[in-house]
């Protein structure tokens, strides 16, 4: 039953490819000690699904490629200085498989390295400025904005939520809104801005990219309590280490009985945790239905999201067709 | 002598006060903790040298004052964005008399507080959508990211200097324009940018702001050595305990004989030095004529700006009057 992506796995490896020369050419200069620690997490790979999202977008409504692949580079370089920074924030050692740049470079580094990132993702959008309408890619450079301001407050509330044990799935559910969906919706609207896609479609996009966003970082969530760390890239429970409250944890605190729930605060949040601690409580927080719970409020979103795309009215249907099994195979449980 | 600045400090007064109002405006929101600490240092003053600047040079070449005060509130952000996250890197206690922001609210916040104001930059210039031609806008928006880019780059040089002992005039002098010079000439540049005014122009506004920035930097290396805590609004000799390679400390390098070159080489960047150490050693500085070659650099530098200056042709001649005024009270010296 599974879907054939084979045709989308394609067409991404060309967007990568064409998106990191950009990247590649946009991120180097001098410092080269802040130009490396730059470039070191984009270099350890990733899977560009912003920029893809963003180049399908753009050619649903007839931006040339071309044009999509600056504007996505410049959505990846954001993209990129927030988990150089949220790094720092959350004490994560590993990402992509390979060391943070604040544990390779220091933590000044860091900090400066996203910094310039930051300014990077500008100066690559302003290379469209001549290349499409100036009223267009002003658009683009707000829906950046928008995207970056976002990021900060879901970042700041998923840092809150860390210290507190009555988070609602509704407050949770603005929170990943915030903080990953936001970026990945800002993406589908800047490649439809692009090209001057009419707004009836962009709020059309808007939809299915909360949907699918939220989706994602559900199936996120659940990934970070049952993967392995070959798939995670990082060593397996760091969510439960750090006390996240992922929908799996605040499903789990709303049914388990005044022992069990006692248990998993103890556990929860605590930076030395052994291993067997958080197994067991990872099979607690599973004997909840958490995971169950978990999918079910992803299917409800992905379906919601993916009935808004079915709305769009393209020039290009392959773009949205692609588009659709991107947002399968992104929140697709390989797990 | 001295030149009578009331004028300036009367219109300076009015744009501090309007500038501060669309600061307040864009920099408000929840979650609270993170927008408490993104305005905290904003709130404890400073002297919107930047915004001033800007709204002058816009004058110039006849900017609505009303467009000014919103580019202005933008570089205005920009710059207290770089002044968090420095802070952090340079373990700063203490600016503006108050306690730093990661000091306040601890360093996550803190970064995170940096990144919201740099999004809120851009989200402030945004606002000019549709006040002013559309390529004007995207010419001010390039002109910002060239400042935050550069500026970054300043910071990786400044860090990378407190490393080495041979650190040249010349490295130093890219270093100050980069960090300082950088911002304070791309507000210059975004007045007239967004008035419109012909490129050459632009050129001699931008070879002004250069020397002014320098000299203005100069003048605060020398603060750092001979001011008080009342004016410096931190402890005195920080720069020192930082291991900071200002001007000051190039020249007495090379002009200190081997003993007292390997005295001074050993409390520089000495994090717990005592006052009397400090103190011992800016004697040290200061007996190498540090200070009279630092002014005669500021003076060499400020004039070469000021000569630019003279060579523009605005059509608000008051504007280029207070212009001039700003460059010589910035780099008063009134130590």
């Amino acid at each position: 039953m599974s879907r054939d992506f084979s045709r989308l796995m394609g067409y991404a490896r060309y967007v990568v490819s064409e998106v990191n020369k950009i990247i590649d050419e946009v991120v180097s200069g001098k410092p080269s000690k802040l130009y490396d620690a730059s470039s070191h997490l984009i270099k350890a790979g990733g899977k560009r699904l912003r920029p893809l999202a963003l180049v399908l977008s753009g050619r649903m409504y007839g931006l040339n490629e071309k044009l999509g692949f600056i504007a996505g580079a410049s959505v990846e370089i954001l993209h990129n200085f927030t988990l150089i920074h949220d790094d720092i924030m959350d004490k994560d050692q590993f990402r992509r498989g390979v060391p943070t740049v604040h544990t390779v470079y220091g933590e000044d580094t860091a900090i400066l390295a996203g910094d310039l990132l930051f300014a990077k993702s500008y100066e690559t959008l302003s290379k469209l400025s001549g290349l499409v309408p100036s009223d267009r890619l002003i658009n683009a450079f707000k829906e950046l904005t928008w995207a970056a301001v976002t990021v900060a407050e879901g970042q700041a509330l998923d840092m809150e939520f860390e210290g507190r044990w009555d988070v609602t799935v509704d407050e949770y559910l603005e929170m990943i809104y915030k903080k990953t969906a936001g970026l990945f919706k800002s993406s589908l609207v800047i490649g439809a801005l692009l090209a001057g896609a009419p707004s009836s479609e962009i709020t059309y996009l808007e939809e299915f990219a909360k949907g699918v966003g939220i989706a994602f970082q559900i199936r996120d969530d659940v990934l970070g309590l049952v993967a392995d760390e070959a798939v995670l890239g990082k060593p397996v429970y760091s969510d439960l280490r750090e006390g996240k409250k992922t929908v799996l944890v605040i499903h789990a605190l709303s049914r388990l009985n005044p022992g069990e729930k006692e248990r998993l605060m103890s556990v929860l949040g605590k930076r030395d945790a052994k291993i067997g601690e958080l197994k067991e409580v990872a099979d607690l927080i599973r004997s909840t239905g958490a995971i169950e719970f978990a999918e079910g409020l992803a299917d409800t979103y992905l379906m919601k999201g993916l009935d808004y795309l079915s709305r769009t009215q393209p020039v290009d249907h392959e773009a949205k067709d692609l588009l659709k099994d991107l947002a399968l195979y992104v929140t697709e449980r390989n797990y």
